[in-house]
């Protein structure tokens, strides 16, 4: 059988015990078929995981890749200036080429921190998935779809686009690539479409994702248009198990009860939610209830990085404030959060070391002064690794990146091409 | 003359300026002698800086960093009862040696990630000056007194030993080592005893550090007793301004007047104070009133690193929210905080590249994804790098790390000790 075997290392099981254990792998199937001692005799490749933790793939279950572009362009701004004078010019100015480069930085930059998985809206969709198709990730992409202030052929055609590309892409990549239908946000989509939205992805099968409860501004005209709280007025549109939102910064506890009826999926973005001082989830308060919540890191522009270890631990921490508790979102929950509950959330497979699961792995070398003494390594994974512990990822099987080269992206070209082209950008953009 | 030169770098100017020039040091001296381009023909020793970004090596301006063998041995627990249950009995567990092998540890990481200086309050000062005497970093030291909860006796001898510690290492270690007297807080030292400590530091001339306003329960206890807030009852007893506090999560804007017109600089730790769901200090009223303020990590068991650009972001990112303004706090206070204030705050030199300024460098690689495109330094500084990002860590014109490799201390052995003496430490408290 065509096998690769990471072997040598501690791993992370889905209870999150950690035992010392090689993990084989279908690399036909992109399965996992073992996990255990002395499993690499007849493997086709290794991996050596000596010294390091094999944990699950992480998963990014929000986030608008292209967005690398303009990391560090406009910081330090309150959201809404943020977009209407520097990231929405911009991202007008951007042609299909800049997104794919942009896409390239950011799919670089999460092989090289462990990352496997993620969850993206924006637009010029087929260029993020042709980058996803050659580089070996799993994704859900959508056209993110915004009609408030447009015409009515101008609206119906973004919502068309999303449609359009839900449908053509829901399993490309030899099944890698999954679709969703993605309206930007409850304020920026006018109900109607909003409605369409939801049938549209209910018929083809797949989920919604949309922005929701992000700042008061978010709510506020919710409830005077509608006399209902946001996820009120969502679950009336049809916001059901399979769709996800992001932040649900501002959801009152009607709502997350709401949630946890209707089993929709909350992709928590701390370090987005801080940087634009959006405000504190209350993921204690959802996890409590019973909602599956996932971490993402947004884009790079409000974060400003796609490392999702950042993530877990930006959680763990904004979790305790919001929760007035040390012990609120502890180390064990970010982890599950950022692995097999962001994978749950958007409806990927991945996320567990088992046999059968996807053989999306990340290797994290715990030899570094960091990471010592080891105590605990949930501990660890949560508050002290990041993105650039990690030695090895591997997503359906494939050997993404071995021994830190990643090895489906040239690194210098990639930072060449994305620096030029987010130059340019910009000049458009001020031209 | 016996020069380095770091070269080929962008510089990070005092003013945050970025410009292309090599820097050249006085290694007889420690100091910088020159600052500009094509200054390394007649260098003894040179550091390759091309594609990196030179800045002011970090200032750690409050730790404890023999508490790295504690990190991630008990998390997610409220701060009274983690220090009761599980950090005190280990604590008290700790042998000369054990503090030795914690300091050498976290010394790896600091120069690791480019800190250069870092104010520590701990036991066994002796074991870290060494230390810190042999690896070549810069540091203010003090022993840490707590006398309620003692007999008589007890107390004095433990406020004795941190004068004596003052006065023994002011000094030391050819001038890179500064001592402090520092009362571990104001409820945990007597009114007796604090006003003893303040007055043996004037007469050594020293500063005092302590912990201050770190959660409601320091500053209940003095409300009550003394009828005032404890930044006012430490005003009483002697703070003046070469001294500095740790934490100042909650003080009221009585308070906040009183640090700016004492001078008494504040040393903020975002991320223990997150972890420990102490509260969110009010940085930007501080920043607003003049106030000093320093960056630290606190230990490692309430962080659970000692990345001082883990800090940086942090601080940034807990400042927009407790302000509730996304341009509070912005890139370029943040690293300001962890240089130049912050070598204020605990008066030691560096911070700043200048002629004549200390010699204290950390060269980081910005040829990463993470850094790319490259559309503000500081923005990168603040936001995106890591303390992996560094590549030279310079302190008093000597490399301490060259092309990421510590010269200074054999990273195996430090990390073998410390974990062997942290799990023997820990094996004693419990028996
Ligand atoms: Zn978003
Ligand atoms: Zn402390």
């Amino acid at each position: 059988m065509n096998t690769l075997c990471v072997s040598g290392g501690a791993v992370l099981g889905p209870d999150h015990e950690v035992e010392r254990a090689d993990v084989l792998v279908d690399r036909d199937e992109g399965t996992i078929l073992e996990v255990g001692e002395g499993l690499n005799a007849d493997a086709a490749e290794t991996l050596d995981a000596s010294g390091c933790v094999v944990i699950p793939g992480l998963v990014n279950a929000h986030t608008h890749v292209a967005m690398t572009l303009v990391r560090g362009y406009a910081d330090d701004k309150p959201l809404d200036a943020w977009l209407r004078e520097d990231i929405w010019p911009v991202e007008g100015a951007f042609e299909p080429a800049d997104v794919e480069a942009g896409a390239e930085l950011g799919v670089l930059e999460m092989i090289k921190s462990g990352t496997t998985a993620f969850a993206d809206m924006y637009f010029h969709v087929d260029r993020i998935a042709d980058v996803v198709e050659r580089t070996g990730l799993r994704a859900r992409l959508g056209h993110g779809v915004v009609t408030v202030g447009k015409d009515e052929a101008e609206a119906r055609a973004d919502l068309e686009e999303s449609v359009e590309i839900a449908r053509e892409f829901d399993g490309a990549g030899g099944g890698r690539i999954r679709s969703m239908v993605a309206p930007h946000s409850l304020t920026t989509v006018s109900e109607e479409y909003l409605r369409e939205a939801f049938s549209a992805a209910r018929e083809i099968g797949v989920p919604v994702h949309l922005h929701a409860n992000e700042t008061t501004d978010e709510v506020e005209p919710i409830l005077e248009d509608w006399g209902m709280r946001p996820l009120e007025y969502a679950r009336k549109l049809g916001l059901s198990a399979e769709d996800f939102l992001a932040h649900g910064v501002h959801v009152d506890d009607r709502e997350i009860e709401l949630l946890a009826e209707s089993g929709t999926g909350v992709i928590h973005c701390p370090a987005s939610n801080m940087k634009l001082a959006s405000g504190m989830a209350p993921v204690e308060k959802l996890l409590e209830a019973g909602v599956t919540v996932g971490l993402g890191t947004d884009g790079a522009a409000s974060n400003n990085d796609l490392d999702m270890f950042g993530e877990m631990r930006d959680a763990a921490m904004i979790g305790k404030l919001a929760a007035d508790d040390a012990s609120a979102v502890p180390a064990d929950t970010v982890v599950r959060m950022a692995t097999a509950e962001g994978a749950d959330a958007v409806g990927l497979p991945g996320g567990r070391i088992q046999p059968g699961a996807a053989a999306d792995l990340a290797v994290v070398d715990f030899e570094a002064p960091h990471l010592t003494p080891r105590h605990d390594v949930v501990s660890h994974l949560a508050y002290a690794a990041r993105g650039s512990d990690v030695r090895h990822t591997v997503c359906d099987g494939t050997v993404l990146m071995r021994d830190r080269d990643v090895q489906v992206l040239d690194q210098a070209a990639v930072r060449e091409r994305a620096s030029r082209r987010a130059g340019e950008a910009i000049a458009r953009a001020h031209e």
